[in-house]
């Protein structure tokens, strides 16, 4: 989840910029029931009036996803290449927001002008087209925003790594290269997009059933290099799920996208023999609605898989999506499909920059101050030193820390303080505001609701009773546990003295007392408990 | 989780040995608060008559997790060899059954007998002292049960792959070789415990604070390797997490560990050089309440990482672990710590046999049968086509596959009801009871609970109200999320016919779904609605 903000001027009024508002995925271990993690974008909000501008470097979610969101409360122009710019105006369309909040922006030399800051976009290689660096110029100085890259030649779809432009934007200083971390770890060079055509093409030709293979939409050069080895192999090809279409058309709409084989529809695949045949399908990541997940399960669009029929990942697991990629895997098994992944290191590339690549990366813009970005901390860890063993200014910036780059050392000098939005169906919910936390105190507890009525004369009427939802019905005595709950809460009732019986709160604690202890001694755990008292009046 | 079953004997009269009985760890996505996974053990349950044994190949948790838990209900005797007997007398003590239905058992050429059975523990190299292939021999001739195992000619602890073992014990024909499939897709030779001490011996010297190294507590040669690379390093070794100081124990006890490093006590540790230290810790799959885990957190029983410190995990991180594993990565990264894993492949290997061993495993046995086990589908199908591909006839079993072996090819004679229990708090519970389902659904959904009173006159007694958990507290009318519920609960009701009111389940559901679309039209999601409606009589 990527949003960075520059500032230009006198502390507290600094005029500023944003670059990227991205989205980050919720899981089932923290953020039960979420939609979407956004940024949690308080402090810009506060600012408003001094915000210039936001630029996207490419339309990749965890960048993109959540200018839509937020438009509301920043209100300020966007600014992207065709490409993104695409996406972005969709976005806004479908969050109600007028879709030319969002300029489309040619690559550098073509420069904006937002308040004090010249900002122009400076192409790159990464695994979307038109992924750019951002040349952020302010009477301070020149700062290179590196975005999401990696160092390739001959990508087939979007600009080639451009050592020369890279220098000549450079070579009258720069100040700062805010630069891309991810694969700091990674000690090879990284591998160029063409290399993974050939090795496609051979299993393609090899498979003798029906094959589908599946990348992220979004790398339309992984896309394009599946379908063309499909042709050659003498296949149909066919896209499935919604994004690999709407990402395809994009493409092809926006110029980044030429010489796309012909696709079938997949109503018109089902009279093509299945040797004949090449799905290109979304959810690489085991995405449960996606295309590749319902093949697993059944049918999708009248298409399904049998038993010979092979289908390629092309595409790395991100770490946290194992369990779901590992399902689809075994599903496709036990129908006889040979599933084929990365594990031989043939079938896919990384598109962000290996060690060696950021060291010519360095080598190449020679800023005066490296500050790491993208990655964890230990990437931006890892970063900062190599960038420190070869004599650059490196600083490891975590979240919310403001660095001053106007001297001639990096200055930490603020902390602001930043978090996670949810979304949550409609709403956006602070993450500290304990609805989640609340939701996994239930998973991992079970949730109790007791009631009671008490009546005019603040004594029960009747007595209380209690409702479980995830917990056992019974437990080491072998009776019902609600009636158990129930039994002890009535004892409890008969001895309360008068006040405890006058005190909403006091009453409600010693009930959820008494409902755990009860629930620790039949079934050995403490659930979550709502009492809910109604007194006649 | 592993648990299989041999029989011998006319069709429903059969003689049942057991080999295993493991259990496998929860995860938040599909059993959140559920504290282990057991095999489903109904169908041997009714059979408890007619189960001689249970066989344990080796001590780790996915073999011999369950036995206590399910000792209640099988009271079957148990035999396993002295390191895992250890284990397994332990577990039975702690769950109140009697140490003594365990024997311990010589390895072959001693047997036991079982009914028709006599059984064998054949010594093969693995990650834990004492794993075994078992040797079980009936009228119908020789059956090899390989357990867990790689082919470790210099495994340090425990003994060694004996091929001229195996290969006697199947000179005279082997039926069938039951055989892992762990590491069926990994194409390389496996590389022995003897190559990674050299490697972490030359970490330990060139790290200049102190070392923490983790690895799983049962891989005892590990543990010894990294104790004396951290000795010949000049340093004093602290074992830190019970589960660590156990299994050292363990492993003394019953002989399988000699020449261990003198140990130093945690608060002893606090008067020695950091730079002279090396802590061996629990916690190499970032559980969260072992000592890696507290580590990254702070304090440790007196000790605390530092900057300039290193943190090496020597393991592989199970898929499904990442993300606690990445979190304390990062823990440490913000700490100054230097983390090192096996990225590189010099600090582990693996304790399954690779491809080429699984084929030289064949060769030895040269079984007419081979059964793939323990992997995901995928694995026993890859292992199945090696198998087939060499000459052999390969049978795929899936859980709950009753093989007839007896014949010249192997025939599925029936397929039994399997599936998994839940160990939750003090309590078994099915999979399927719901219990878990209704949790999940609360963490995704959150909770409304609805309370009503009615009067002897089938009237609502003033006004429902409602409780929630789990769920934002306003939505998009910026109105009290309850108070709206509430107030479009009291306008159902104000309308609604006596027939209705009359009738209970009639009444739930409409109030649910009143609930359920004001929740809809205000936050955009639909909760868990549990109505509590009481009628005064």
């Amino acid at each position: 989840m990527n949003c960075y903000v520059y500032g230009y001027g006198k502390p507290e009024k600094e005029r500023l910029i944003v670059v990227d508002i991205g989205v980050a995925f919720p899981d089932m271990d923290s953020t039960p029931g979420v939609d979407l993690i956004l940024p949690d974008i308080a402090w810009l909000e506060e600012r408003r009036d001094r915000i210039e501008a936001v630029f996207i470097t490419h339309a990749h979610e965890d960048h993109i996803g959540a200018i839509a969101h937020t438009y509301g409360r920043l209100q300020a122009p966007i600014f992207a290449r065709a490409f993104t710019a695409n996406h972005a105006k969709r976005k806004m369309a479908e969050n109600g927001h007028p879709a030319d909040a969002v300029t489309v922006v040619e690559a550098w030399p073509d420069q904006v002008d937002a308040g004090p800051f010249k900002v122009g976009f400076l192409p790159i290689s990464h695994s979307i087209p038109e992924s750019s660096g951002l040349v952020i110029d302010s009477p301070a100085g020149r700062v290179l925003h590196s975005g999401d890259f990696k160092l390739d030649r001959t990508p087939l779809v979007g600009e080639a790594w451009d050592p020369e432009l890279w220098g000549e934007v450079s070579k009258n200083g720069v100040k700062a290269l805010i630069c891309d971390s991810t694969n700091v770890f990674s000690p090879h060079a990284g591998r160029s997009e063409v290399t993974v055509g050939p090795e496609i093409e051979k299993l393609m030709h090899e498979a003798n059933g029906m094959v589908v293979a599946t990348t992220f939409a979004s790398n339309v050069a992984r896309v394009k290099t599946l379908a063309e080895a499909g042709e050659r192999a003498g296949r149909s090809i066919v896209l499935l799920g919604r994004a690999m279409k709407r990402m395809v058309e994009a493409s092809v709409e926006s110029g980044v996208l030429t010489e796309f084989p012909p696709t079938v529809a997949p109503e018109d695949a089902r009279s093509i023999p299945r040797e004949n045949l090449l799905l290109l399908v979304t959810g690489s990541q085991g995405e449960r609605r996606a295309a590749s997940a319902q093949l697993a399960r059944g049918k999708y669009m009248g298409l399904e898989m049998k038993k010979g029929d092979t289908f390629l990942f092309s595409s790395k697991t991100i770490p946290g999506n194992e369990r779901g990629v590992i399902q689809i895997m075994n599903a496709f098994s036990e129908m006889g499909v040979d599933v084929v992944d990365d594990n031989s290191g043939h079938y896919h590339v990384s598109g962000h920059a290996n060690r060696p690549d950021l060291e010519e990366m360095h080598s190449v813009v020679k800023p005066q101050i490296l500050v790491p970005m993208h990655g964890e901390h230990r990437h931006l860890r890892e970063h900062t030193k190599l960038a420190e063993a070869k004599g650059l200014q490196g600083v490891l910036a975590v979240n919310g820390m403001m660095i001053d780059l106007s001297g001639n050392a990096p200055k930490v000098v603020e902390y602001v303080e930043t978090g996670r939005t949810y979304l949550d169906g409609s709403v956006q919910i602070g993450a500290l505001d304990g609805v989640v936390r609340d939701r996994i105190r239930m998973a991992l507890n079970g949730h109790v609701v007791v009631t009671l009525i008490i009546d005019e004369q603040d004594e029960p009427l009747g007595d209380p009773w209690c409702e479980t939802m995830g917990l056992p019905e019974t437990g080491s005595s072998n009776a019902p546990l609600v009636e158990l709950m129930e039994a002890d809460l009535s004892q409890f009732l008969g001895r309360a003295d008068p006040k405890t019986m006058r005190d909403d709160e006091a009453l409600e604690q010693a009930l959820r007392r008494t409902v755990r202890k009860t629930a620790q001694d039949e079934i050995g755990k403490k659930p979550e408990v709502s009492v809910i008292i109604s007194r006649l009046t």
